[in-house]
């Protein structure tokens, strides 16, 4: 037998199976101070531990795709290590907050299996669970990709595609019962605009662009411990085909969420994650640009200091985005569009 | 009204102006190892835990340069975003030790404005003051830069340009207290020369080069949460003056000062910024060299165990410098050379 | 008198002559999450703190490459600086764990002199040891390197080479007593084979590749202090023999043992280094791949819950391993082989 994992096939997976993902991860400061200096993130919540202390947490949280990303990593040597596309995220939802010191570890369990016609591959869904070293959940998310199958010849199993929320409710929203934004000071956060500021329907330049070197992606992608090989391999990729190493996807939300505090400064925590597309692949060399539209406003259950924007967070390549490009009148992205990401947020009121 | 920050025009400042910068910023091991990795610096009070408690503190301070980094870096959204050149610096001192954990907020004052002729520009002038968390001060310097006019057409301020020393007297400088050399140990920090081998007029060649690639500036300068756009978008950096991304004059000051530890292995301890000049701008690619030149030699008051030196630190690119080049015979700087920083620092005696 | 350091040539080597290396380094949480994103390493005793204490640790210790590459890097400015090539390693053994917070320091014992018949260059041995702030040895390795003489007139010591152990003995082999592999839990450590399962003569491909930016070993060989020029100095480098930077042979080896975890995912501990060679340069650009042979198996003294596995790891540039190219008939390395590395490692059983 090889020792060697060669990954999952479509045939793998089993429905309802239950499979736990290796290597636990102790996220440190050292991680943190990574994540920022990959992605110039600002957001004072995750920046400072005496602002943090000051909306009630013991010290600076984890930035919550920091957290994602080390869960999502966990995930791909046993769900898309054989996949050849990323489909969609829903019904994603940040919970206890993760602190430099709490190790993840993670969970996923396929709720759904469906052959693809040409009988070359399938759509795997799962559900992945990111928990603490204490077993608090930190982050529940539903994952699809397309996933070769090993023999174009084996048997299909019953089609089974999960019921999955186009949205998380409003309702369903939580913030970390500690987190308390009444003595928030929006000053030192760097934006003057709180929750109150914000119309549905208004859409926002986030003004610069981020080129993105191999190495920095390449950084980002091994800390994460993902070992998805179309981000690391160019003897491979260079005969493939873009010819290039592919930039991770959840790269691009980093840098189009760092983006977004110039204008955003103020949305502190992810709540949720109801979606996601990475529209067309970025490469080193390419800059990306971001705007954001409000999709909806929320009130958290029983938080007067705090509510929830819906938002949608578009990311272009090689494109300033001063004219909020986005889909065409057939509904086709943009070429220059690379991420349409629609998540929850909390800001304060 | 725009939820994305333009930056401040030079018609927005007002003599006397007080500007509380954004983002407070945990310093942790995190940043100090990703300073080491990318500056390559071995001094040893910053290196080790132990060496630094020989000396009498309770752990290994922050680098200096990088608290300055950190500081100048929340002062760009408010100060330098329209800023068209860095002019110069004054009057820096480097007072309470900063330490992994502390955190770092700025402030800045408005103490000279001056329109240019042109009409266009004008030039700022603000005191930057970085303060931890117990609100010691940590730096405090002078910046001046030239800021581009919302509109031609306004009206130009009184013009004042501050009174600004030529450099910071010896005898204002001050050593941490708790910072004792009396128990130095030369041979573990690398080098046998001290304070009292230094010459004043003498001249060091640090030998060796460091080649900038554009993935460790840009990591360097969102390490710091500075958002000069010229650094990181090249996008529209290609389509500008120079067609390449400018690299952070303060990478090279860092750059220059860690090459000098082959020199000055002993010059443990940042005290003054009297001024600095970036003659010409590094692009990726580039390779680093320096020299420095002893300007003065001074006493610390009180300190039989320690001295400063005043020193000339010339950065060059592409070009060696074991023939000190400077300025040729109009004053002018050699076209290779990209940095001249005059400073105070502390060695054993 | 130069206040630069040139560096020792052959001369300048005494046979029993100890040096205290420069730069005392406190490691930290820091260093190990960089090293983690320039490696990608997955092995979990040193990617999470519970992990680790399920096996009687206090929590995550160092990677044992990472030690080796700190202490080495102290000993380039004084063994190596002048070097022309690096020859072997020998009798490496990794004793004390190293942990997050502890200090390395360095010295070395010059075993062995050697002038070349050219009479230009000259071998010298040294074994070097690295030990933390309580003065407890972490690492002690031999390496010969062929040093410049300063003047190919000046005499030749008599000659001396040390005995050398072809590989550390079994019996030789020690785990930290804390370390304790009874409740080992291999599928959150990510791979279903023991001790047991490796036979003697299997060879294993480590399927993936990763491929090496200019920013990548920079920063890495920067992180330890290693001064040796040809890493960094694009400008000098591009007039060399090359006409590039070469990649620190350090990195080749983490790279490889990151790629490794595939297959030898419980291979949780370096406990020794036998030998290794660096059999052609890595440049930037290229993608480094790896195989393993099993070379023998060992129990170890005591211990009923894991053992040893002697393994050779071959690292190739730009060449899968599917075929494990390693010599020719004459015994020479193929050209693609870039590491030949002789350790041994624990396993659970």
């Amino acid at each position: 037998m090889s020792k060697t994992n060669p990954g999952n096939y479509f045939e793998d997976f089993v429905l309802g199976q239950n499979i736990a993902h290796a290597t636990p991860r102790t996220i440190t400061h050292g991680d943190v101070a990574l994540y920022t200096a990959l992605t110039g993130s600002r957001f004072a919540l995750t920046s400072s531990d005496p602002f943090a202390r000051s909306l009630g947490l013991a010290r600076a949280p984890v930035d919550d795709f920091l957290v994602f990303h080390m869960v999502f990593g966990k995930t791909v040597p046993d769900v898309s290590l054989n996949a050849v596309a990323n489909l969609g995220y829903a019904e994603g939802r940040f919970l206890a907050p993760v602190f430099p010191g709490d190790t993840l570890s993670a969970v996923s369990e396929v709720i759904g299996l469906k052959e693809n016609r040409s009988g070359k591959t399938g759509i795997v869904y799962v559900r992945t669970t990111g928990s603490n070293q204490n077993g608090e959940r930190a982050l529940t998310y539903v994952r699809w990709v397309m996933v070769n199958k090993r023999n174009p010849a084996s048997t299909a199993p019953a089609p089974h595609a999960p019921d999955l929320a186009p949205a998380v409710s409003a309702a369903d929203l939580a913030l970390p019962q500690d987190l308390n934004f009444t003595h928030y000071d929006a000053s030192l956060a760097g934006s003057p605009h709180l929750w109150g500021d914000y119309l549905v329907g208004e859409r926002i330049d986030h003004g610069d662009g981020m080129t993105v070197e191999e190495a920095e992606h390449a950084l980002a992608t091994r800390a994460y411990q993902n070992t998805a090989r179309v981000h690391f391999n160019q003897f491979t990729e260079s005969k493939g085909r873009f010819g290039r190493r592919l930039i991770y996807g959840g790269h691009v939300i980093s840098l189009a969420r760092a983006l977004s505090f110039n204008g955003l400064g103020n949305a502190q925590k992810i709540l949720a994650l109801n979606g996601g597309a990475h529209a067309a692949p970025l490469f080193a060399g390419d800059t990306v640009f971001a705007w954001t539209e409000v999709l909806d406003a929320a009130d958290l259950k029983g938080r007067a200091d705090v509510g929830a924007l819906r938002l949608r967070l578009v990311a272009t390549k090689d494109r300033p985005c001063a004219d909020f490009l986005y889909r065409d009148a057939e509904g086709s992205y943009d070429p220059s569009v690379i991420l349409d990401l629609d998540y929850w947020v909390a800001l304060p009121k």
